[in-house]
């Protein structure tokens, strides 16, 4: 399961993104993400805690810009060319909160089918008609429980 | 400039596509794109009649996946993780309409501080808030006209 | 540790990378490959009676296109530039055999100043005058122990 | 046609470099290369002074790194991952001398059945037994003429 969210995260969106990481390793899910700071480090400090494995998809080609809850890093040296990676190595994407690298994972991963579960992240809509596509979630159990359920039914 | 949209796009979206092309061209910019059909064919057809050259950057492995408009077909093989190219070769990207690879795009621009021009594309808010990095054009030409003033003024 | 060779290997080769795959588990090293068939799968098979771990990053946009001792499937869809991604994640790079997309993970990791060990590899030189940055190993467990000290040595 | 080469390489091998690249411009070849310095500015300077025209296909992110002979500007932000790029956009490639990043790209056009003709470059061997994938060349002028017959059988 991907989890993405921005490397700035506000204190509410970063104890959010490390309850969905929790609740992803309690559940049995590995936590795949940008393996940076912020929603990110969250994710995975909160995988790690609900003792859980985390992988970091890294945009530079050194190991040790992952942080410290990443358990396997993957350096790509792509930049946010990796952002298409993270989507790839998951059945479904969680985004919690997110800037604009985050939005280019929801929509790299609606292209591809994979399914997204949004928690305080972006609404779409194109001239004047929402995009319902993002599944909605309010707390960071519905978010895991959504995902979860969304994977399993591709 | 790099010009974004859809693979399958409506005669409208098409013929907005064709006439930005065209007016890029007769302003002298090199038109960028993700090379295959639809929209990204229609603004190459429109480049090519205003007598500008027009860059293809591919998803696949092959240059003759590329739309017949365009002069310089770049095969990456990266599959979507080219969007993130198309981006790069540009000072500014006006996006036509769009599906979710369109979106990427615009995604990946606005994390990377290039400018991005809209004509029935992607509206985008958070958590109920409007964003509104999206520069808004009503009209292919305005497009043009913001677009080139948009990159003129990094 | 990556172990880099062909996906279609002699059965000479195959034991030699199950050799490397096992001896490097054995000493708590995770084995990196790109996680297809082969060399690949045979170091991931010897990884795994070692009771190590297995990281795969693959050509593909697909995780079931691992072979089946691949723990951690990272999909790129990047075709061979996946090569350079198989590199970037490791300390050094042990080559068994290998035919054309495993000289360029020996070069890239060259170029990259990663140390890299060959056993039944590639020769390279250049206006008749040979390299001689690959270090020699002529026995897996040879190959093992040289790639750990200069891993260690970076 | 793609000339790769090393950033960094002795006058003979750059005038070697610019004569190729000016003998592909005046045979009505596009020069694909790297887009740097070295034996890669030298072939665009040829191909620019034959009349050609050139594309440099770039590691980094921002088109300003392109030597000043490069028409068309492609930057990748894949670092070395940009080689498999520049391989892709050619039918055939033309290796002068040669670092290890041109032993990845003559190994990654190998891999993908791309013809490779060699000037001063690489020798390839496997457990003694050499291997003769690399078309040889012992002036630009004859690299150029087999590199085009390469590229029209294919």
């Amino acid at each position: 399961m991907a989890v993405v969210g921005p490397g700035d995260a506000s204190a509410t969106h970063l104890d959010a993104a490390e309850q969905v990481g929790h609740g992803l390793a309690v559940r049995g899910a590995l936590v795949v993400c940008g393996g940076l700071g912020g929603a990110m480090e969250a994710a995975c400090r909160g995988a790690k805690r609900g003792g859980g494995n985390t992988v970091g998809i890294l945009p530079g080609s050194q190991r040790r810009e992952a942080n410290a809850f990443v358990d396997i890093a993957v350096p790509t040296g792509l930049g946010e060319g990796r952002n298409a990676l993270v989507v790839r190595a998951a059945d479904a994407v969680i985004a919690v909160a997110g800037a604009y690298g985050t939005l280019s994972e929801i929509a790299l991963a609606l292209r591809a089918g994979t399914p997204v579960v949004g928690l305080h992240t972006w609404e779409l809509s194109r001239e004047g008609r929402p995009d319902r596509s993002i599944i909605r979630a309010r707390t960071p159990q519905e978010a895991v429980e959504r995902a979860l359920a969304a994977a399993a039914g591709r």
